[in-house]
């Protein structure tokens, strides 16, 4: 099976009034299973949860989700599996019915094969042209509204780059394409701090949450371009390949160093294929 | 009928993979038909497929879309139309497919019966808090990833405004929540140059050629705040209520003017109910 979709635990296809088609007037979630586990699935419904919260949508409860999930995830081997909730169908226009009954949406599909050389050796990033726009309001969350990220993927076609590198409108460093990205400087770990654009990642929280137990000094917060040209080491992270070194960005060669290594050993990546 | 719809030509759902529900990934146009006829259609066929051009999706063939809404929309009566295309399903991560299919999608919904005070007295507007990313990349598009419009509009809940006035982060005028603004400045009209933010309405097209038709020195270009509530004028736009003087903006009192009522007449606003 390629794919396959449950739109509020029927197999049925979406409303063509749903606002998350509309206005992309919703959020998402996409999550690594392991026989049928979800990694970290605490931490995907707190974010979920917390954009329900900030774009005024009600949360399906984890317990539903999880229905879903169960009915359609294979108990063996690794999947992906994909939530989106959305405001519901209704309303003409951008405002929201005063009543709305959210939509959700689980798919699952099969496992994207990284290459193990993306581990080992790290993958190649290219500075996308296209700048982040900046919104205090959306900045950590991971909505629907993502064509930012579609136009920057475009920007890859032409290259063998595995991720973009993404600039806000003032050229501070945001993100990865479909990443967050580490930057390894002396003893500390830096992070951008996601406040004006960007999703907070969840495996963003996980590699923080590992800095912490190991003792290393992580900071989130605004990082220039040239001070992440000028780091020892950098690393990307996404929950479903968790943690890739950068080899290079714009052809600049990185060594993955000790720090990233360290953190890949704790979180259980790049060791097992 | 509340509302009908085809989605490719059928009246089914939407494919839950559909990268305008999974990403924004896609454009919509909301047209006023008349007895069938669509008022502008023409304009609103224009911008589809400049914004198609822009993020690199096949745009339908005008004729396919007219059939739909022939299809649809009663030849009597006023009606609403949308038209939505997307870039069509699949891809997993925000990397389109190589080959895609693009979604077209079109509805016809009721006529909003608006007031006639809103074209004689004009409309409250309130100064909404959200401000609005900047993209020149995605400016004067309209595109599906309207989030920043859907929060604006739930600010207007608690007031007794019909559009919310939306600034840039640099606090620049862009728009309504739902419309274009124009200023009516001495001799001069002035509406935003929306190159970083906003949307190119059709029915700010319709206006700027009044204008000209008219004779009235007419300018794109950045617009202040402070201008802006300094302006002898002020009216709002779109494909639906065509032209609505404002009649304040959080609480400031504005009259409606010769310059407003002249372009209303020449485009038939206001005179009709």
């Amino acid at each position: 099976v390629d794919s396959r979709w449950l739109v509020n635990g029927q197999p049925t296809g979406v409303d063509p009034r749903d606002r998350g088609l509309a206005y992309g007037d919703g959020l998402f979630e996409t999550m690594a299973a392991r026989a049928g586990d979800i990694r970290w699935l605490d931490w995907h419904f707190d974010r979920l949860e917390e954009g329900c919260r900030r774009l005024q949508i009600d949360a399906p409860a984890r317990s539903v989700v999880e229905r879903d999930i169960s009915a359609l995830c294979p108990t063996t081997g690794d999947h992906v599996v994909k939530l989106i909730v959305t405001r519901g169908p209704g309303g003409r226009g951008y405002r929201p019915p005063d009543a709305t009954c959210p939509t959700r949406i689980v798919g699952i599909s099969s496992w994207p094969d990284y290459p193990a050389s993306y581990y080992t050796s790290g993958i190649r990033v290219q500075i996308c042209e296209l700048r982040l726009g900046q919104n205090p309001a959306l900045a950590g969350l991971k909505h629907l509204c993502r064509l930012e990220q579609v136009l920057a993927q475009l920007e890859l076609r032409s290259g063998d780059a595995q991720q973009g590198l993404l600039l806000d409108t003032d050229g501070r460093v945001v993100s990865g394409t479909s990443s967050n990205v580490f930057a390894v400087l002396g003893a500390q770990l830096v992070t951008p701090s996601l406040s004006r654009a960007g999703v907070k990642g969840v495996s963003r929280r996980a590699v923080l949450t590992a800095a912490r137990e190991l003792g290393i000094d992580a900071q989130e917060r605004d990082l220039t371009l040239p001070e992440l040209l000028a780091a020892d080491a950098l690393f990307m992270t996404n929950a479903l390949v968790g943690i890739w070194p950068i080899a290079s960005i714009d052809g600049q060669v990185f060594d993955t160093g000790a720090t990233t290594r360290r953190l890949m050993r704790h979180l259980g990546y790049g060791y097992e294929s």
